[in-house]
């Protein structure tokens, strides 16, 4: 029934589960055995009654008095979020966000394993970065199959995702983490996961103009 | 009354605007003057009508049969913006992901120049990320107000979140990227805007368990 449990799980709570790693690491590393939902909700700013739901939702309760076991609670989330089973992933588009997310060596904690970029850059092929290979885009397929690779990367301008996401998934990609900044169509059996950190900018910049113009305003008219 | 028109755009078109500004530019390039809504519907895969909402709402709108004015489109994006103007940042934490974004080029064109990293290990400064300097934390104020900096992009461990936006809104900064896992408090006027890469891998990766329990279900029963 566990994959029961695991679909019914909210986007959410899903996306908080991280957050809760580095203090229940902290707590075993103190040699505490469990820990409040309490203690938890104030650590990280979160109401209580959501942490209670959040590890519930994992199947994991606590018990009054004791509060929640640390190490199951661990051990469930990494289980959860495949932590436990590290994945290998290539990143396709081998460009300069390409190169910056093989060289970010932070994905390894949370069981993902960057082994290899592509690209259609000739220049680039048998480049390596942070150690990983570049290899020509029409080997992609071969080695897809052949290392059992299920995660693709994207890292190409965007009016070339679409493309190479048919690609990966023709390749037998099961899922696409899509760092381009297009969207991007796939079969309905494929994971399809973005960050656009264009989107991100585009907010954190237009705020900045307009309270500035904002400002200037005021200051014109002596408000 | 920029500065209202500008209020008033919702955040779905803020994070879509980045999206017309290759196919913006490529029409440039082939010498086009115009473009149509229904084009930039089809190349980008979004509704006619949305297209239309979304100039608008930065002020522009099209003319029957002609279309909309691709030069007056890009300029008026790169203002509403701010990529008519290179804003400066500096990063905080010159770990794996700080490093990683200081040597992304690809920011500036949407605006965002980053000169400068700040780190607390004392092993790394004086050195240079992508010909940028590491420096210590304790000068950051000094340099925020020399520099007239007013975006901080924080790559620092959770844990060490809230403390470093402190500094940082105190020392003047107007603007945070969070890329750490934490979410942080700040006063009403400084604007925060976050990416959770942890979060985004997270549903990735619980998705891609979930799915490949299910097979191995359906397989030990035959289904």
């Amino acid at each position: 029934m566990e994959e029961i449990i695991q679909e019914s799980v909210s986007y959410s709570t899903i996306r908080r589960l991280p957050l809760y790693m580095p203090l229940l690491k902290a707590a075993l590393d103190a040699g505490e055995q469990s820990i409040s939902s309490a203690k938890m909700a104030e650590t990280l700013g979160l109401d209580t009654v959501l942490v209670r739901k959040d590890l519930a939702s994992i199947g994991i309760t606590g018990q009054a008095r004791l509060g929640f076991p640390v190490r199951e609670l661990i051990e469930g989330i990494e289980r959860f979020l495949g932590w436990d089973n590290i994945s290998d992933a290539f990143v396709i588009g081998a460009g300069n966000l390409g190169r910056a997310l093989a060289g970010y060596a932070g994905f390894e904690a949370h069981g993902l394993k960057i082994v290899g970029l592509f690209d259609n850059d000739p220049t680039k092929f048998g480049k390596f970065i942070a150690g990983k290979p570049v290899m020509e885009l029409s080997k992609f397929p071969h080695l897809v199959h052949r290392m059992h690779i299920q995660i693709a990367i994207l890292t190409v301008p965007g009016i070339d995702a679409q493309a190479v996401a048919d690609v990966a998934v023709e390749a037998g990609i099961r899922a696409l983490w899509n760092f381009t900044p297009a969207k991007i169509t796939v079969p309905e059996n494929i994971i399809v996961e973005r960050v656009d950190l264009a989107a991100s900018l585009a907010v954190l910049s237009s705020r900045l103009v307009s309270t500035a113009r904002a400002a200037e305003y005021r200051q014109q008219k002596n408000l």
